[in-house]
């Protein structure tokens, strides 16, 4: 297959792009380093230090003797992304090119508008590009589960049926998100659908629950493979940051009264969803949403995890609720359903206890890396 | 009351700008004159040439002794509408700014890039000028009766309650609209609910259906004063196309099967409504959506109206179905409600045979001013 990765440098990119290489496929890679500009602006800076995108490529081929091409360049510059696509001719597009943060698009501005901008230009040039250039590409879209937010009515997976007035109309899933960033990604799958019904194109738009983990089977093979671990407070997810404070000694961060619930999943299984996903293309004129995590778990219930397996490795790990520097419901109803990956062929990586200790491990490995200065809440919703 | 309109030199903004000064209340208007550069370009200028807002508002301040303060700028330049917003101090504002034509914003790459990026970027910097500099501020928000569609249900005002598995939710009311143009209002609702719930912002998003008419109380005073009124295929709205076709003796171009229905109003309408909107705001923290429509037509019901009206005047108007550029339902189910706007005490105008008689009559004192060659289609929704 040929796949073209977008944002193929980030957290969930560069593991995807190693995954599909290592299995025969021919990958191309385009990112612009917008996500580590970011991380120096916000002192966000992430655990393990990452070497540019050609020496992950030329070591990638030494370790595995596989290549991956790499293009430096701006999804947000048509041209540019419309001669990738020429080039490159791809079966399936990943797109995970956007600005990735709620904390960084709710502080202040200038964040918020290069979020606006950022996701939904580079959304509406793989839109173009693809029409241009590759109308038969079937183009894997990251969405959130947070474009849900937490409604009071059971999540579907993307659509529903509304009966009003004894008439019945299916809908667009109604979404309404909790923060720019992930409003972002409502307007995505909003002007996904409005092209997929104008032009036939196909999508399947993954609303994927935050993802744990620093391990894949190809970032294992060199610590220069390694992918962008954040543990702060605006690009670090909930699990990575609690790992990093338990290891490094800081009560863990539950915000609020931590019953916000959410769909969760090991990095793994995110490789496996795409490639899932990929395998079966939904067909020309389809928007396909799936709902893309393994389990539930309310924040207090994550503190508790890493609190008892880091116990049990003599961390003495204390949980501290601080004030919610977010606007959500911190006690919710939250029933989403997540069966089509699973029909799809996903065997979950579940969060057990060997995971949780496991990577408490890796982290240790790094102990010393640690900032404990980003860690506390900087960004708050309302000023 | 403290006014700042928003795309004050359009169709709708200049009459609104006119209004409301000629009631006594101070009026700033900003426009960056993209509406006319567009016409321009797309060969589509107005039936009668329009004199440059300096002028306006001297002519107008000549008929009146009221003045209105013009100002030539960008919303999309954040700096600059703070500033604007920071020196007018509104009380409302009233914002068009937007690039209004569905056929434009389907044209190509270029035309759907502006459209997009002129649309969300003149709403965000709305919503961020009055986070900044006026948070008291009552934002009406020009939006359109096409980001609902065509669904099989009755549309509501803004809202739902959707009641699914033995539970009920309320949400916006799902929409899919069928152009870029009219998605762009489907996402700028998005972002204004967005940031309603977040900082407690008062809002009223206005569905407004097509508008018809070039006469209003104050365009009547001087020819100067006059309106951008349009009849060409890309910024034309239907009605006006019609009459334009009728008094030029070319077919009146049904597109398609021409059960196209959808809610219309007359321009005297549009100002009514805005008014009485900006005199009684939602309350901070609220988003009130409402249906800005007087009655509902089919395209076939209009060029009945107008052939019958255009037939009396010997006018010998003929009707031409041709094949429909656009992609939409051509025969559907369509009850909107829009009972709010009659609530807060709306008289409508409705298009009786008088009405459509003094549209005729106006036409026909520019008819020499048609251009023929603008009033096919030339944008095709689907290459």
């Amino acid at each position: 297959m040929r796949i073209l990765i977008l944002g193929g440098d980030g957290y969930l990119g560069w593991p995807t792009a190693m995954h599909f290489a290592a299995r025969g496929h021919e990958v191309t890679v385009m990112d612009n380093y917008l996500r580590r500009r970011m991380a120096l602006e916000k002192d966000s800076e992430p655990l393990v230090p990452l070497v540019p995108m050609p020496e992950r490529v030329r070591r990638f081929e030494a370790e595995t003797g596989k290549r991956i091409r790499a293009v430096v360049g701006d999804c947000c510059d048509h041209e540019h992304l419309l001669q990738v696509v020429r080039d490159s001719a791809p079966e399936v597009i990943v797109h995970y090119a956007e600005q990735p943060s709620g904390p960084y698009s709710m502080s202040d501005y200038r964040s918020a508008r290069l979020t606006l901008e950022n996701n939904l230009g580079a959304t509406f040039n793989v839109i173009w590009a693809v029409m241009e250039a590759a109308p038969d590409c079937h183009i894997v879209k990251l969405g959130t589960m947070g474009e849900y937010g937490t409604p009071n009515i059971d999540i579907e997976e993307g659509w529903i049926d509304v009966t009003h007035k004894g008439r019945t109309q299916k809908f667009l899933y109604p979404r309404q998100a909790g923060s720019l960033y992930h409003t972002t990604k409502v307007l995505d799958t909003d002007l996904l659908w409005f092209y997929v019904r104008m032009h036939g194109l196909q999508v399947t738009d993954l609303m994927q629950g935050p993802v744990y983990g620093l391990s894949t089977e190809e970032t294992d093979l060199h610590e220069e493979l390694a992918t962008s671990f954040s543990y702060d407070d605006i690009f670090g997810t909930v699990v990575n940051r609690f790992v990093v404070q338990a290891v490094a000694g800081v009560p863990l961060t539950v915000y609020g009264k931590g019953g916000q619930t959410r769909g969760y999943l090991h990095i793994r299984d995110t490789l496996q969803c795409i490639e899932l996903a990929a395998n079966s293309p939904p067909g020309k004129g389809q928007l396909r949403i799936l709902n893309q995590f393994t389990e539930p778990f309310s924040v207090n219930q994550l503190a508790e995890r890493v609190k008892t397996v880091g116990d049990r490795m003599g961390l003495k790990v204390q949980v501290q609720p601080v004030e919610n520097p977010r606007k959500e419901a911190e006690d919710h109803y939250y029933n989403p359903a997540h069966s089509g990956l699973l029909e799809l062929g996903l065997q979950p990586h579940y969060l057990t206890d060997e995971v949780m200790a496991s990577m408490l491990e890796q982290v240790l490995r790094h102990r010393d890396a640690i900032d404990r200065r980003k860690i506390l809440p900087r960004v708050r919703w309302s000023s």
